[in-house]
């Protein structure tokens, strides 16, 4: 059973806003054993997404459609459908009650284009959007199923879970589909392939390999598709233990995680604590721990010292250190995880601090030198790093590779 | 003149990767006057590649690719990319070079699939990749351009950026896009809408009015396209006037720039300072504010304070309170933002405690249940508010809503 997105509005095409929409709708659909054949970003133009649909109807059985239905002049999506279908627009009973609640929620008056929103095709049937004005809508039509859902992430996610996943689950007979990722730390993706080579020419059609190198790191996913889902998962199964065996000093998990939820793992089953002392990084590495539930077991907290009196004031780095060596050296970061680990009372602590750029460079230290330290009370590990000019890319570096070197360390400290 | 970006990579159609790239290399060739028509995303699969060449050779001057050009076996679109045109594969010199000397950098022996990177189809002019081993590549044929180069976004950033656009900008002469964003806060997109009707209608058809509204905050972008840039500007800059002589009172900024950017702006002018103190958060308004270059002027960092400890020993936030109250608390809250004001010596600070959950809600707090603190000398704003129980969204959503209050404090306290 084959797919299509298209994500209809302008905001994309310019690069104003990144479609996070396609690739979540994407996951979900997997899950159920629907493959992604295309995604499409299209114009909110009239003859470009009749083109689109059209289309999208040569290549897949389920199209899903986000964007273009707010209540505003530029929002074509829900007339251009109804174009495509040649059909009229009909003001829905449930749609309209859904809007009137929202606005009185809210003690606003129901404007004219707030009732608009109810006028649908008339040969949908709707999906209530809790969470907005915009009601979604499922066609059945030449034995394709077309479904509009509005743009914005929170209203399209409710509506997927509450209404489309279940209603395509109970209406089609879905084939299976297998993902299993390993995730690697530390070994470049043309080594691994090396050294699993053997393993890979063994793999059959219906089983494939893909790469998926990210700083520092290299996902391994094996993809199966078939009907027997007990049969798939332990050939794949079976792959994926060659695999890890093969080259386990480098893996870091055996399921598709990122590398902050395997040290949360690890740590939570050791039943041990962390906190950070964060200068270039500021807050992105706090951020990557705490965006996953039950971080709060593991994860204390600690400081953004981006100011050299907070590194001294919360994290006692002296100011002599600061003065001899400057804030960006690797006696300021050692005295930095030191003090985390001191004042804040936890078990493992990271602490980073660099010129993130573009300014802020000097011959001696130019922008995207990064000192790195994380350490235990056994243990403390040190490192320069030298990354680019980029700032958002070296806060982000930055971060994955002090994750990288708090694996390593928790490997060594462990049992 | 019209471009279709083409990215390859089943990680992107199974929903494992956002694809990033695509928003980037839009803004960039907007910038330089070329639209984007269309973004397809497509398997790793040689038909289907073969297929999205087709269809954007029918809707585009310029064919953007990215992805597919690593190592390894499920990496083909080189070669298929040849078989497009029906030339032959060739070792390119200065990409074998290139190799080389990544290989000879850090130490590593050449492998024969390194070698193989090296491979281009005969036709093309070879792109640099400085931070990489695939080389991009560049096609004219057919009176169109077609661009391949790595999915991995940085060495696509600095592809584009040393070779792609200099070398579009010199080969072509292209038309002008001039887009203009007012950024607003506190007003729904209907009810903007209304106020702004009339200037809507009167808006010729050579420039067109977006909406774009999230979390409390509605982008309205102008886009003008033609061939008279100073013409174009002034059209704009004059409908833009008008608009926010209208609006004026809900207006954050007259440029596209998220809403931290604005407060950093702001205060930088003002020449005030900025500390926080993030529970539920957890780093990510810190992460908001350093992302920016510069943010080092305004903001001094702060602390994570995820456990209660840290509440207590950082901010000063009493026993007493937590106990009686609870961390997520008014009277918390409160007492966290005064604390960083005294603590962090900024003349501004913004606090955050909530639960973001999914688990962790009680019946008298559920989960989405946050306040929000604002506060400089002078005035302390607190809020409650209630979200929905996906963590992420109540990150964000609590971010942005703190962003909006610090928005509004500022502008009570200015002239």
């Amino acid at each position: 059973m084959l797919a299509e997105i298209i994500t209809i509005g302008d905001e994309i095409l310019i690069g104003q806003i990144v479609d996070t929409n396609s690739a979540w709708i994407a996951a979900q659909l997997n899950q159920i054993g629907i493959r992604v054949k295309q995604i499409s970003s299209v114009s909110d133009d009239r003859e470009h997404i009749l083109t689109a649909l059209a289309e999208a109807k040569g290549r897949a059985d389920i199209i899903l459609i986000t964007g273009g239905l707010g209540p505003t002049k530029d929002d074509i999506t829900k007339k251009t459908i109804a174009d495509y279908f040649g059909v009229k627009m009909l003001e829905n009973k449930d749609a309209l009650e859904n809007v009137t609640r929202i606005f009185a929620r809210y003690n606003r008056p129901l404007l004219e284009v707030n009732r608009l929103q109810a006028q649908v095709p008339e040969n949908c049937e709707i999906i209530l959007n809790k969470n907005g004005t915009a009601p979604g809508m499922w066609f059945n039509a030449d034995g394709k199923i077309y479904i509009s859902m509005p743009g914005v992430p929170h209203e399209m996610m409710y509506m997927m879970e509450d209404g489309v996943l279940p209603k395509l689950k109970s209406s089609l007979k879905l084939p299976v589909i297998i993902h299993k990722t390993i995730l690697t730390v530390g070994e470049g993706e043309s080594f691994l392939a090396e050294r699993i080579a053997d393993i890979e020419d063994s793999l059959p059609p219906d089983i494939k390999l893909a790469y998926l190198p990210k700083l520092g790191q290299v996902r391994l996913r094996l993809s199966g598709y078939g009907d027997d889902e007990v049969l798939l998962k332990e050939k794949i199964a079976g792959f994926a233990a060659r695999i890890v065996e093969r080259v386990g000093d480098v893996v870091a998990a055996e399921e598709d995680i990122p590398v902050e939820k395997v040290i949360l793992n690890l740590m939570t089953e050791r039943g041990v604590t962390l906190s950070v002392a964060e200068s270039c990084t500021g807050g992105y590495i706090s951020h990557l721990f705490t965006q996953h539930p039950g971080s709060s077991k593991v994860f204390f907290g600690g400081t953004v010292s981006y100011s050299n009196s907070l590194k001294e004031s919360i994290l006692g780095v002296s100011e002599q250190t600061i003065g001899q060596f400057g804030a960006v050296s690797g006696e300021t970061v050692e005295e930095m995880v030191k003090g985390a680990l001191l004042n804040f009372k936890s078990d493992y602590a990271i602490a980073v601090t660099g010129i993130a750029g573009p300014d802020g460079g000097t011959p001696e230290k130019p922008v995207g030198t990064v000192w790195i330290a994380v350490a235990n009370v056994n243990k403390t590990s040190v490192k320069k790093l030298t990354f680019g000019n980029k700032r958002q890319q070296n806060i982000e570096r930055s971060a994955i590779s002090a994750l990288n070197m708090l694996i390593t360390l928790l490997r060594e400290s462990g049992k």
